[in-house]
């Protein structure tokens, strides 16, 4: 497989967004997004994106050359606008501007409507924590997964993240999707032809199955059951009903060219540490830490991730030579 | 069974814990806080913790006289101390004072260290929920789950609470432990001598058991695998980490009256959606509402705990004969 630095990755993508009606600036932002995801492993949040992104973008189904705007409707809020655009450049501007407001204010909150994809979570989240921040990030996704009980997806995937700083070491960082699997395991044994185990999907009546092609059609379970549903619901609110983004189910794809923009939405949480528990606060988290690494078989979430992130640094993006022709195609 | 009104089930409650080194107003808030669990059908947090939170302030292990005491640190956060008390009177404060906080900043967050047992996490959302808020709770409890691939409780079952109004009727309300069951249901298994599902806990090794007893002996399984462990973490940080209270580890029991203070913490997040999504923000939530509810089989989270408010209200609440004479004899 070809090999090739992070730099010279992100001049691919961008120079590949850019002939896809995408400005420099956003671009910049988008092949920045997508290579720190690929470099760390996230691969469905990765270089596979680029693609669709640029068809979004040809389609004026993302506004490649959109400038998302903020305001502060009160002292704590950081209300942005992504106007259609992609969400990095919108998730850039909270990365300026809400650690300012969440060292001054202890708390702040930023909402993000008429916004795209958010790639990896736990980006956003572990930026604001380099930053010394507690952060939380809820953002909602197409509608794959049905109320308990029904039929109909409501609810996106709805990834939850979260990160925290550790002194003298790497942010802890979470950073997880609330379907039990990502729709692609579900993919991948259509295109085998294997079964599904149960607990993945309900078939389009709402019975469970174990038959992909059934479960491709219906809705995706969630992990934890009725728990699991009950915090999608959650972070639909969170991301969507408060910020006056779409929700899930009124959502298009963010898949393929076809219809409206999505135009959903992330909320984005960041607290003081040192205005909530004092200057104590941060060694507290690194007693945490020990307690779990202190245990054979126990890490941290997000160490193998860091590996992979290092070893890309260091060595390079191994990337595949059907993805490299197909970003070159566009 | 006896029939109880409300008022009457509060008065017992108050009389028992004021005979039990509690002051009168403190008694009254913990009265009140346990009924409402009980009249909700939550009696895991209802009536049956009445004796043991009273041989805790018999034994000083809780303070029955503590006055909380809060701080402004910075505008958006209140730092609350409850100083080794009853959880209730602290979140008292949160919910007197949290609202205008809210309303003024956009978003507020509140910090409670020293803290005890939160009963029904729930409630302190709802009640900020019916102040129109947006509201999130936290809260860490004594440690049950182990980080993933290890052996050893690091983390409680650490409920997550949250709370959005609905204009014309009553708020959502989610709130959910991160065990995949509640420890009762093992309890209730060796009571019975039966086996207990696999996937609900692991022995004291750190091996997924079906033996009751083992599983007392050893950890509690999170909803969702990795994922829920990932959550419980997050809850550890957020609830206890960054307040400035115990971690799960470090807290000693909530059901008996041996050790010290178990000085478990809280956050509580509360943003005002006016100022995030503008007037629309509360409509949208009625529209997700009818979105689930227009499903056949699905329905809101917490409609059956109002529908047993509603009738606890009406006809009074059976307290089991046994209940009424354990707590008429403290």
């Amino acid at each position: 497989m070809p090999v090739l630095t992070i730099t010279q990755a992100e001049h691919v993508v961008a120079a590949a967004l850019e002939r896809a009606n995408t400005s420099p600036e956003n671009a910049a932002r988008v092949a920045r997004a997508l290579v720190s995801a690929e470099a760390d492993g996230l691969k469905g949040h990765g270089l596979s994106r680029v693609p669709t992104y640029a068809a979004q973008a040809r389609a004026g189904k993302v506004d490649g050359r959109a400038t998302p705007t903020a305001t502060r409707p009160r002292p704590g809020v950081l209300a942005v606008d992504a106007a259609h655009g992609f969400a990095y450049p919108a998730l850039a501007i909270v990365a300026d501007e809400l650690p300012e407001i969440a060292r001054a204010q202890g708390v702040a909150a930023a909402a993000i409507r008429r916004s795209h994809h958010c790639g990896a979570a736990g980006h956003p989240v572990e930026a604001l924590a380099e930053a010394g921040l507690v952060a939380l990030l809820f953002a909602n996704t197409p509608a794959a997964i049905a109320p308990w009980g029904g039929r109909l997806p409501v609810f996106g995937t709805n990834p939850i993240a979260f990160a925290c700083p550790v002194p003298g070491r790497a942010p802890i960082v979470v950073d997880l999707s609330l379907s039990k699997v990502a729709r692609g395991n579900i993919l991948a044994a259509k295109q085998k032809g294997e079964p599904i185990p149960e607990g993945w999907a309900l078939d389009a009546d709402g019975n469970p199955t174990t038959d992909a092609e059934a479960a491709l059609k219906g809705t995706m379970l969630p992990l934890g059951d009725a728990k699991g549903t009950a915090l999608a619901l959650m972070v639909e609110l969170l991301a969507a009903g408060i910020t006056g983004a779409n929700y899930a189910a009124e959502a298009s794809s963010f898949l393929d060219a076809e219809g409206p923009p999505p135009g959903t939405g992330q909320l984005i949480l960041a607290l003081d540490p040192l205005a909530l528990g004092g200057e104590a606060a941060l060694m507290r988290v690194s007693a945490l830490a020990a307690m779990m690494e202190g245990q054979e078989g126990a890490r941290l979430p997000g160490v193998r991730r860091l590996a992979l992130r290092e070893t890309a640094r260091r060595e390079g993006l191994s990337v595949a030579e059907a993805t490299l022709a197909a970003i070159a195609a566009l």
